[in-house]
């Protein structure tokens, strides 16, 4: 089968669209003649199914290869990611942000498309208001979006990416139960609660902070400043807002964590320090002696940009200790949800799958 | 027991260095009287072991605590790390980056401290070279260095940090085997090794690069860099140092990935990327089919400086994958080998463990 190769496409004759389009759903079908993409092309003529022209002369792989990746913004991505999906026995069409890909035993005219592929180095940079642009794309097509990240060595890792709404099971807390306020000490980076009956109370019923010893209730910043903005303790010489903002100087990005963690305890969830995952957060749907959380959930910023060896090391801790990994960030535009509903927090889980 | 407060520093009498001294090994005794730090007296406090006076008035807990917390820098942290040693059996000494803890069962006068505690909270961040520092002066001291931080919850992670010297038992690449040089194609961020044999020969023998089919290796920048200085490859109009010098364009931070990189080859390793664990390199001490890689490392200025949350996910994730986690960084003065031998090249493992 002979190609011609003009500019970025591949043309074939009619007797093409027989044998490539029909069979194999290659390329796409014009004026009765088929067009191939350059990593089509690369593909079935690394396959010996094509012969490749230009100019009347013939390229082998090696010519052809070089070409196509000076004419086609990372080509050799492409090519390692259609030729990993056609090989898994996905039917796989081009698309912006690399393909669309059909379930196994569909294909293109019996099924629709089920999954966009969105093609990335791990050297690039991914903003986090890309990712929800095309995340509300695929939404609005209906599709899932899957992230196919080829690293250095050409070995690809998918993720699934998902807006979430987060919903726990955690029992409104009760205020004013058990005597609050209580008071408590601040003291540099945490807070002491010293009335044992209250400490063990908000302990016990809704796991705030660490008993320090068999007496005392020692909180972090953020269940400091959420207890204090619940009335639930007082600090001396400091309301709510005067708390957060010291706190903000104690830890820069207090103010961002602070929202999400509010937002998660608001939602029914317990909150406890994901330090030892490396993450901000570990998240209960509802906390029993001995329960182990669900979700990492890792607070940042709405102009954050992903660097994606970072996220690969957030997602594999998760899929290790089988946890569901969420980023956190403030969001005024969530749909599915009104602001009152969101309190301006949106939810991205981002998960390891196996094509 | 009855102590006095003057500045940071206890004083009991000679009745208290009976009972608290030489029964318990707290404080140090001075001109026939004991005296205590901040940290032992509020641990012995809250346990009624003690009173605590002020100008002749008793200080209760929380009195004592927040006067100790203001005149002791990271009092709080220290607290929490002393008693949780102390409960754990380890008899404790002060020190000035945290504590020396003796071998369970031993203690001052009988033992040697064989560990030096260095307590540190989670916010805070440690350079490299403070690292390397205490490891030297633990070395020096014949003591093992453990990391105690202290999370936002008042929860204690340990990491033991060891000096290392890597060594690995993969044999000597043997030059011009296989009818090397080899032409290889620079494609932006990976290159391609076009000739079977050669292709198979790197592949199968060193686990260099990944088959992209049948034919064809690709390699990635670490990698051809390697095999170009080596003379293993050529690529078209780049020598070894205009190679690298194009690499680190592509990838900025490439010229410190490839010194490390370079020396573990040099030491015997395989060394292949470690994107999946979200580290530069995993690496096999020797490579057979099916084997699993030893160490994940990472490469980092000389320069730089530990955030622990980061340094938790890279110990966790680590961990979770039965790998040890190495910091690879240039270094002119290690010592114990040669510079010949070093290569310039340091390691740090960091590992946790359960105290």
């Amino acid at each position: 089968m002979e190609c011609e190769l003009r500019d970025d496409v591949l043309t074939a004759g009619s007797d093409a669209v027989e044998e490539l389009y029909d069979r194999g759903f290659y390329g796409r079908v014009k004026d009765g003649k088929l067009e191939l993409s350059l990593i089509e092309g690369a593909y079935l003529l690394s396959r010996g199914k094509i012969e490749i022209f230009s100019d009347k002369k013939a390229l082998n792989f090696k010519m052809f290869f070089e070409i196509a990746s000076e004419r086609v913004k990372d080509f050799e991505l492409g090519y390692i990611v259609f030729k990993d999906l056609r090989e898994r026995g996905y039917y796989t069409k081009m698309s912006s942000i690399g393909f669309r890909i059909y379930p196994r035993g569909g294909h293109p005219g019996k099924t629709p498309a089920h999954v966009f592929v969105y093609v990335i180095s791990e050297r690039a940079y991914l903003p986090l208001q890309r990712m929800i642009l095309e995340l509300n794309k695929a939404e609005n097509a209906r599709k899932r979006l899957i992230l196919a990240i080829v690293d250095e060595e050409s070995d690809i890792t998918f993720y699934e990416l998902k807006k979430i709404i987060m919903s726990g099971g955690q029992a409104e807390p009760e205020v004013r139960d058990a005597g609050t306020p209580a008071a408590a000490s601040l003291i540099n980076d945490r807070t002491i609660v010293w009335e044992p009956v209250i400490a063990d109370f908000l302990h016990q019923n809704y796991f705030f902070g660490k008993k320090i010893d068999e007496l005392r209730l020692q909180l972090s910043l953020v269940e400091s400043g959420y207890l204090l903005s619940r009335q639930w303790i007082t600090i001396e010489h400091k309301n709510a807002a005067e708390f957060n903002e010291y706190a903000e100087g104690v830890e820069p990005g207090y103010s961002l964590k602070y929202l999400i963690y509010s937002n998660l305890r608001d939602r029914g969830f317990v909150v406890k320090t994901g330090f030892k995952f490396g993450t901000h957060f570990r998240v209960y749907k509802q906390f029993k002696t001995d329960t182990h959380s669900d979700y990492l959930v890792h607070t940042i910023a709405s102009d954050y940009v992903f660097a994606l060896p970072e996220l690969s090391r957030a997602v594999r801790i998760a899929n290790t200790v089988h946890k569901r990994m969420v980023f956190g960030y403030p969001d005024d535009a969530t749909s599915g949800e009104t602001d009152d509903e969101t309190g301006g927090v949106g939810y991205v889980e981002i998960g390891w799958i196996r094509l």
